[in-house]
């Protein structure tokens, strides 16, 4: 399993490469697809679910995230945990990461919850880590339809409202 | 964006910065009321969820918190995940953090489940960090009636029960 | 509470622990229990529950675990957040987290969510961080039949599948 970091270079080294995954999360449930572009080499691959979405190239990745995503209807919160990063030459590092999603898509009524393990591949270009290869494996998802839950309701959205509460306090 | 720590001085002040975050969130989910208003300036101001719930000053904060949390039937989860913090001078510092959430209130039947964007403000004052402002942003939140949930049952609380399971394994 | 990290080694004795703490979670949710094993002291102790499910030594905690997580149609996720971890010696350290966890069981077509605060204890043996005792208080914890949710499907698992999402997209 990846040593830990023993130098302070190692941890300036790894914290950089977590902001870089905090950026991607970011951008990719605040619909930043110019932005989450350079998160990636141009040359990147993705393969989430398993490689049933895979793509080559940091254009078609983002192409996907967008058109998958980025709807007004489509809510998401893809949060990352237990980063083990292990940097393996100056410019290359490995990192795998637990991650948890929630998709609340209005339009077809549905939420999709999972949770994976990611593991990814960094390359460190110009100074800056961006990510050569990104793709996860699912420990489990699973999809509810939202018009089946009587009392369930949508009280704040960031996308149709202005990401403000409807419920009395 | 925010760029990344690059001195072991900044990595210091960025975990003192994030163990004032947890300690925040632990309070809030421990009720420890008057633990909280240590992690804030006396002139701190909130804006929470889009500013529906703001507030001016720390003690103002703190009321709304435990009136609003207080009950024994408020069972919470906030969790924060993903931090951007920038150190912008020797005492003080910006945050973004992704937040996830989940109420479970039994005396109204409900939960509430959310995900939303913080951007703290943090200074530093008598060699402690504290929160100068704080507030986020809704992705999206929604409410679900328990009571309409067949099959749903609360097996533990900290504050009703011992924090043990009635489960048996 | 626990004092910040004050230093390069206290921080890269942190980084340490908390890739322990990453590594009993990647285990636990990976039914590695062989790797798991590693991550405890011969003699360690656990307190799952508030006490309710305790065990002396590692291979009592990981028989246990093994036999209650074992199993294909058993899908968890344990994740972490908001460690405060206190360096109480050279060897010695204490740590809170904030923990999330869900477990899906398609054999008893059960959901459990739950949320908790684990206490653990550390010790550094022969260079390497272990865990002398851990365990959580629940802040509140739920259980849900499945069968009683219309509309609700498991669309991947990492056991019974190969950790890739059944959805259209």
């Amino acid at each position: 399993m990846s040593p830990a970091p023993s130098s302070v270079s190692d941890l300036i080294e790894i914290e950089q490469i977590k902001r870089l995954k905090y950026k991607y999360l970011r951008c990719l449930d605040q619909k930043l697809w110019d932005e989450i572009a350079e998160c990636f080499t141009s040359d990147a691959t993705a393969a989430y679910s398993s490689g049933k979405y895979a793509f080559d190239g940091a254009e078609a990745i983002v192409a996907f995230l967008r058109q998958a995503m980025g709807a007004d209807s489509f809510h998401s919160s893809h949060r990352v945990h237990h980063p083990e990063i292990e940097l393996t030459s100056a410019t290359t590092a490995t990192g795998v990461w637990a991650l948890e999603d929630v998709v609340i898509d209005t339009r077809f009524e549905i939420t999709i919850r999972g949770a994976a393990f990611y593991e990814d591949e960094y390359v460190k270009v110009d100074g800056q880590w961006k990510l050569r290869h990104t793709g996860y494996r699912r420990t489990y998802e699973e999809m509810q339809s939202r018009k089946d839950v009587p009392g369930l309701k949508l009280t704040a959205s960031g996308w149709t409202g202005g990401g403000r509460s409807e419920l009395e306090a």
